[in-house]
């Protein structure tokens, strides 16, 4: 029954059919203080003139030119002074021969008078005015319509509306204005195990936040689009059905984010056959291969996108972002795109296009750093690592270390971390963090930091633990924290030391194997082995456990707080702060290393300031020491 | 009464006293949805693990690891298949030694099971399931946590919200968000003259709409500050005074724009001085020189714009949108300046620092070009002309031709135009311009355009008339349009011809002297007083108005369609729209000119084909003819 795409279509292709897309919407009337950022409809004609009238346009009086004619300040004239006229008032005096009106700047000029004698040229006397200056026709007013005419153009279609727009419009008087519409964009959810931020979640039955409808909602709205998310339908696939003929007929265009449920995707598919047309299926683009692209009933099309978040972003931003701009009439910002040099190399040899998610970094003499991250893990963490895409065309085999390319970000506003950092887990180094100038902290472990710290991408590795290495670095500073075993609150199994945990069933749960606090562990436990004679290996099998590895510093000890476990690797402050009870059985270092060539980088710099300037953050935390 | 302030503060002070201003509000929760945009105000740590439970990341079967071992092509093995598990559901079956279970990607390890094996490497066989690979524990499950870890550090303080972390922040479940406060910023208008947009107008009482308030609190919002707007108290400085208490109750920073009556600075002055303190009088700037800094209550500051529109918008952006972009935690956007070089050049010596409206143009290699706008004039067309400002230091003699110069951009959208035109005022053109990238086009009359053209500055010119000149310059297209004398619908004068008008008393309302219109006109008289054998300055006498001069095609036109006047000079296209009555005196030729070196631009080019292909267009008007 479906219809068969047996070549995918071209990244080219893609961005044609979906440029054929017919998305514009209707122009729409928006009041004034709305329209800032929109664009402009139609062209907008003066209907008035600005000023509306004659306009005094310095403080003084009111005269008739010919009257002042050869006054000067040895030869004076007087005028008899017949009235006031003040600004936003209409004049109750008439200017005959002879005589002159005070009047005020803006104020209208009165009839009879013709030019404006400034007052500090002239001065009142019993009544009459004694003018120091002749004046001619015109001086110090500003006639009707000078500002702006009747029927003059005041700005073209096309026009972005920006504060100064703005003044013209208020100036002709208009409190609304014709403008481009918004496109209306559906986002239309389809995963069973979805629920909105916000709900209440059952991890048990399997249920995670919907990322990927906020994310492209968000997106949608800052390429000028008007972003509608419907309810999602779970596996209900006539109500799916239902919403997408809903959405087809609200909505310019109608995206939907790939579903686990190949179910769901049917059912878009023959929505998307029995009312409107399939384009296109398949583009040789990674990610997003299966993307769908069609049309949805008499007015709305439809684009299907990957669902990883991160795939499902960067085709948004490859494909549609720029859709939804041309239909709104907006212009690619300029900051949408940035150039860097390749920090590392990278192969690749799929022969289809590669749409490669990249972080940035600046070196240390400024230049900006792009590196490839994200290699399908789907993380929604990869989110907040990557600032971009670098397209990759098919015939490419490698990027070069060194070689230029183009990142085309994930918002215009996203701006390149001033800090890298990555390394161990630390609270204190969390909170560190937090007086850093833009910093992004990949919490990879000790040993998987020193690795990067080595290939030259991070500014700063942190690395807990003794940890000799022949990495080149500069230490920026130090602290020591005190690292243990975490139990429930009342220690019901007396746990004393390490000991006890070979000697028990206990459920422990270690921390990866990338982590210097499962590396101090694998230290102690070594020791241990020796005073007792045994192998280290024999103990660790009495360790129920030992190989599990969770990623996070808390996530033992809250494994302990949840009953999945009874004992947990983990810190003093983390036991504390959760609540638990704590065994120690040490402390350790943690050092923050630098990239030689980095250190005088500005974030850099301002870290070191950081560690020697925050014993209160130590002091503030259980167990921890600044060096 | 008021503090004297001898000297005038340095631009530097006045930042410098300007930032000190406590601007910065408190920190709100806003809903996800409106997040987009914003600045985070604190850390967000994870408060959950993502995903909350062991995943499946494959289609296929959960299996416990061990069961799998040796398994391979040439030697499956078979395990009983008690269940399935589907995405979004809570597993219902247990994964005993020796069985699997069937499950998708997305799902939830059951209970027993430890690895999924790929569907690809199975079979169903009579109810059983046929292994045809072995697994290790953990393969194609992703364990809780793994994505974002309970503890973890997500996201920093001084965040810039954009789709990504929209996206983060929903897979934590967060539906609000806390977030740098706005900080609000109360626009008061002191002007009696002042009527809002929209609202009905009173020329004759000289009233004008309000211009500054709403560009001022377009310019707020768009440096992140929430604007509110106060109703204008007129001249009722009782109300002006609660007007300004309200306000500085309210908001975190009040403004006001120059007032030209004195009385209304007065009222703020004592405001200021009773309810807070005066920083700061007078900077010596220009324009701003008689700007006020101060506070006002408790918790506001105030800040006194100057009262024309460049002028205030200059000051705006110089002074006050970095308070507010740093009160609201916005970095300046990279777009917010541009480096061009100078046009012309530009003298300068008042011995303060000058604040120098300029307008952009792009010559024909590319490069910006600077020149200056707006020198005080006070129009508000001048707040499109201009694109931003140049701060010249009080130091600075001159700016040299092709010197660089670094531009402010008015906003950050700002775009220099694509084309920049100026000369005759015609309807045929403006409707031409509605086709053509974002046109800039200053009708300042064809002989004011000539003089433009031959400096340098415009792109092109529109000369209208016999125009000898010896300016270089390139013919891109030229139309010709019937001229005369514009009279009331059923020429109740029986004007027949210029003779009639110098005959008659009728009241003439003429065109400015750099109009080709006007020019047109002069050679006519001429050619009547040469038939009457009398001269050009007699004939010129006999016409009242002649004089006159109005700056837009249609204001003479307007003048006789109210009754101000008896004839106009005009088009027949005019006076066809306006329906009034037309007395033909000739055709004469406008032509598009364009300087030299800017033929191959691409908007120099496109203008050419508009005018090629553009018949339609003087066909839909009146006495026009395309040649």
């Amino acid at each position: 029954m479906r219809k068969q795409f047996r070549d995918l279509a071209s990244p080219e292709a893609a961005r044609e059919t979906i440029a054929s897309l017919e998305l514009t919407p209707d122009t729409e009337m928006v009041a004034l203080s709305d329209a800032r950022g929109r664009i402009l409809a139609e062209r907008i004609d003066a209907e008035m003139d600005v000023p509306g009238f004659d306009r005094a346009s310095m403080d003084g009086y009111a005269v008739r030119a010919r009257d002042t004619f050869g006054a000067d300040e040895a030869d004076p004239l007087e005028l008899e002074l017949v009235g006031e006229v003040h600004a936003g008032t209409e004049p109750d005096v008439e200017v005959e021969p002879g005589t002159a009106a005070e009047i005020s700047t803006g104020a209208v000029m009165p009839p009879g008078a013709n030019a404006v004698v400034i007052v500090e040229r002239t001065e009142e006397r019993d009544g009459n005015l004694v003018v120091y200056k002749a004046v001619a026709p015109g001086d110090s007013v500003m006639p009707a319509g000078t500002d702006i005419a009747a029927g003059a153009r005041a700005l073209g279609p096309g026009t972005r509306i920006t504060p100064r727009e703005i003044g013209l419009l208020s100036a002709l008087g208009l409190d609304e204005v014709p403008v481009r519409g918004a496109p209306v964009v559906g986002i239309v959810s389809t995963g069973d195990e979805l629920v909105r931020p916000g709900e209440d979640l059952r991890p048990e039955a399997g249920q995670i936040y919907d990322v990927n409808s906020y994310t492209i909602a968000a997106g949608v709205e800052e390429a000028g689009g008007v972003p509608k998310l419907y309810p999602h339908a779970g596996d209900d696939y006539d109500e799916m059905e239902r919403l997408l003929h809903e959405a087809a007929a609200e909505c310019d265009l109608v995206l939907s984010s790939g579903s686990t449920s190949a179910s769901a995707v049917d059912v878009i598919y023959q929505v998307v056959e029995e009312r409107g047309e399939l384009l296109l299926h398949g583009v040789a683009v990674k990610p997003g291969k299966p993307m769908l692209v069609g049309t949805l009933g008499e007015r709305s099309a439809y684009i299907g996108l990957p669902g990883y978040p991160v795939s499902a972003l960067t085709i948004f931003r490859t494909f549609v972002a720029p859709a939804i701009r041309d239909a709104a009439g907006l212009p690619e910002p300029q900051t949408a795109t940035i150039e860097g040099s390749m920090a590392v190399r990278e192969r690749y040899a799929e022969g289809r296009t590669r749409l490669m998610p990249v972080g940035l970094v600046t070196d240390g003499s400024g230049e900006t750093l792009v590196y490839p991250v994200d290699k399908g893990s789907g993380a929604t963490t990869s989110l907040v690592e990557a600032d971009g895409v670098v397209e990759v065309h098919a015939d490419v085999e490698y990027l070069a270390e060194g070689e230029t390319v183009t990142v085309t970000l994930f918002s215009p506003d996203v701006r390149p971390p001033e800090l890298l950092g990555v390394g161990e887990d630390d609270p204190a180094l969390s909170r560190l963090l937090d007086h850093a100038p833009s910093p992004r902290y990949l919490a990879v472990g000790s040993r998987e930091g020193l690795r990067r710290l080595r290939d030259g991408v991070p500014d700063v590795a942190v690395v807990a633990g003794d940890s000799r290495s022949d990495v080149d670095a500069v230490e920026l500073g130090s602290w020591t924290r005190e690292w243990g075993l975490v139990v429930p609150a009342d220690n019901p199994a007396d746990v004393a030391g390490l000991g006890d945990l070979v000697d028990s069933d206990l459920r422990f749960v270690n921390r990866d194997t990338n982590s210097g606090l499962r590396t101090e562990l694998g230290t102690a436990v070594a020791a241990l082995a020796e005073e007792r004679g045994e192998t280290r290996h024999e103990l660790v099998e009495g360790i129920v456990g030992f190989d599990s590895g969770l990623k996070a510093f808390e996530s033992p000890a809250r494994a302990v707080l949840s009953g999945r476990a009874d004992v947990g690797l983990g810190l003093r402050e983390t036991a504390d702060a959760l609540g638990l009870g704590f065994v120690t059985l040490g402390e350790q270092p943690v050092r923050v290393v630098a990239n030689p060539d980095r250190t005088e980088k500005q974030s850099v710099r301002r870290l070191r300031e950081l560690l020697a300037d925050s014993d209160d953050v130590f002091e503030s935390l259980s167990g921890y020491e600044s060096e």
